[in-house]
């Protein structure tokens, strides 16, 4: 995570300098949530953590980041040398990943020196949103798929390389089991997984040619594209190849549909493997996929077991942002809060408590402050960091993903509908002391006026 | 750009076993194009171009890539040592940065022993998709905002580092004056701009102390943020602070008005700042603006110098994705295609011929052969890759982005529209040898089936 330091807004940099230049530098608290759920969310998913603790406890700003600063002739000198000794020293509360959390609710909380508690938050946003967002459309589509496994093959179309890394390690969190990207598989030690291209049949004469040189290549892992020239002949064609390796003593793994009425497809497919006496072969399913079209395939009688899911799901394309918010929450020991028309934030530091019902089923949750001492409910959010230094290693993935599915489980299936009905909303309440907190300041700031 | 040789689809590698396996390594082309128009969209801006070329010129496997792909037990000795010592080696003709294309015209054409075309495909879809996706729509910001500025605020909520980086480097191709995004101001040498938060205001006591410490700070680069508390009311206090920096011979560069009913408040900021005789202190709005916000704030009446525009042209949120592909188009002199409905292909190496009209305007493009001689229209794509290695410098941004200004001026009025006809569409026509190859190739793969 070297070299981010400049991966930030403008103001950030300008209002520290302004901050410097009136020596303020008591602690400030910003507290990190999403304000409302994006269309047919009811939940969202935490993920994104492990990336911002990295992020600062190694943030540091260059020789030549602060070269070029001094180049904008915008700063004074005294501003730049306190940049180059910067470092983040700072204390962070926060939801663990793979857990759920929901609007309104802070996932994070940071406390730092006003300074460095408001410089990081480009980053912070950054990397929480993005990884929440596609965290939380993994599951819908989860939830859609049922058994199935699902796959990221959203590489191509993620908004650069960096989003690919991270869809990938979110998508797991949330529920699939691996990804097409090699390096995601690398850095992160995501299973990998993938089959043949359309320009792999067209670069051989023939489709029988095609498939045959890949079985021999690959005798274990044959999953083969049927659909480069038409569907139907393609997968007689493949049962083909499938005997043939049966008389060998392999089997094929499975057949690719990637194009036309998958519903309908995927039935004949599936006869045609079984009377070729493939029963195990498996029949995988891509283009266009996310939790609407897998719900309307397996509705109309699909017959597949396992989903290619890219674009879709990669850019979440019904939903790509969320209305996540770092606000500042308490300085020098002031709660504050702001008043923007349907943008008002919550003051105090605060941490969620929740409520489990029946059979462990998630109840309600309710936003308190900080030190509230409620007597029930399990307090989400955890120190995590303290003097800038990261207090525990992260859990690995596989747990963080295990976890998650532990806890969707107990997540009332009406709120993970694909469209669930308006105003069904999990209950969130504020504690009364964190109530009381939101009159007084609102009354304080209302007594004032501008030059009063 | 060392590093990314893994960021690739599994299914990339697995391909490329093969052929290594059956000794194909016969040159072959591959052609990226948009097969549709996302919504509302009747042309896209090119960009992305410096990074492929970058990627292909620098890719290699490290030893510690190499090493992984050993512990997948995929791959066999040979083609790992293959990999090792991997170059590309190949030809590229693109379009270049910053000029306009269509849908189904190829904008970049790859031609390289097979394995070398096939192994690039990912990133090179990555890189483009993105950045022409990100350019399009910033183009048609511009286009609803006239001869207002923007600038890029999208930092906090683009997917990723990555893609914050492309987007402020796009959206500058794309029209826009610059960024509030520093390292890429830092990398790319775009203007960076920026102003204040409302944790700015929070952090002080009262709103004149933080307005009148940012303008002692910065008395060349003030533009106060006026709706923490109650935009008028902040307006009102900013306009005081204006009037104290002009008795200092200073003066107020702008306010920003971030949420609530834009037109009617930028018309009484703009009377408030006026009777203060602060007639040259411009208003600058932000807040969920995207090209359909621009244009409904304008036609009512909004008194506006320059947008702030973020997340909703970050991530293109009306169309986060572009139905791109990499397609094959030739093996080994063979023209080819695939059939997939609603996804076939154009064989054979290609060139887009663009043809204009009175006064210099766009009239229509032609899809030909690379070898067509038409006698007519600019030729679009450019040999811009021969032997591995990049043939011209790239030019410099403010020169692309000048460019696509002076072409953009001539494309149709009707064609940029926020919300352009149905069925308007600008025309693109296949040469007679394009047409005729395309004709002979579907007869040639018709004729054949399975085992044949």
């Amino acid at each position: 995570m070297q070299g981010l330091a400049l991966l930030t807004d403008l103001y950030e940099l300008t209002m520290a300098a302004a901050y410097h230049d009136h020596g303020m530098f008591e602690p400030a608290t910003f507290s990190l949530f999403i304000r409302d759920y994006p269309v047919n969310r009811r939940y969202f998913v935490s993920a994104g953590l492990e990336d911002v603790l990295h992020y600062l406890q190694d943030l540091r700003f260059a020789a030549d980041d602060i070269s070029y600063l001094e180049r904008l002739r915008l700063f004074k000198p005294e501003f730049l040398a306190y940049l180059e000794k910067f470092r983040f020293g700072g204390e962070v509360f926060a939801v663990p990943e793979g857990r759920l959390f929901f609007a309104n609710e802070p996932i994070l909380e940071v406390t730092a020196p006003l300074i460095e508690s408001q410089i990081v938050e480009t980053f912070v946003i950054n990397a929480i949103n993005l990884q929440v967002m596609i965290a939380t459309k993994a599951s819908r589509c989860g939830h859609a798929a049922g058994r199935r496994a699902l796959v990221d093959f959203s590489l191509r179309r993620t908004h650069g390389t960096d989003a690919g890394m991270k869809v990938a390690r979110a998508s797991y969190i949330g529920g699939f089991v691996g990804t097409s990207n090699v390096l995601a598989g690398k850095t992160y030690g995501l299973p990998v997984l993938g089959t043949m291209a359309h320009s792999y049949i067209t670069s051989f004469g023939e489709e029988a040619d095609a498939f045959r040189a890949f079985a021999r290549t690959f005798p274990e892992n044959t999953v083969l594209l049927v659909d480069t020239y038409h569907t139907i002949r393609g997968t007689v064609c493949a049962a083909g190849i499938g005997r043939e390796m049966a008389l060998e003593g392999k089997s094929l793994k499975g057949i690719r549909l990637d194009s036309g009425d998958i519903a309908r497809l995927s039935r004949r497919a599936r006869k045609i493997l079984d009377r070729a006496g493939l029963r195990d072969t498996e029949i995988v399913a891509s283009g266009n996929f996310d939790e609407y079209k897998i719900e309307r395939v397996l509705s109309r009688g699909g017959v597949i077991d396992s989903f290619g899911v890219g674009t879709k799901m990669g850019v979440s394309s019904d939903a790509p942002f969320l209305d996540i918010a770092y606000k500042q929450v308490d300085y020098s020991g002031r709660p504050v809060l702001k008043l923007s028309p349907g943008k008002a934030t919550l003051a105090g530091k605060k941490q969620v408590f929740r409520i489990s019902g029946a059979r462990g089923k998630l109840s309600r949750d309710i936003i308190g402050l900080r030190d509230d001492q409620l007597g029930k409910g399990e307090p989400l959010l955890q120190k995590v960091m303290s003097g800038g230094r990261i207090q525990v290693d992260p859990p690995p993935l596989a747990k963080v993903r295990t976890c998650f599915l532990e806890e969707f489980a107990k997540l009332p299936d009406r709120l993970k509908s694909v469209v669930p009905k308006r105003g069904d909303i999990y209950p969130v309440g504020l504690s009364p002391r964190l109530q009381k907190l939101q009159t007084q300041v609102i009354h304080r700031i209302k007594e004032k006026s501008c030059f009063s």
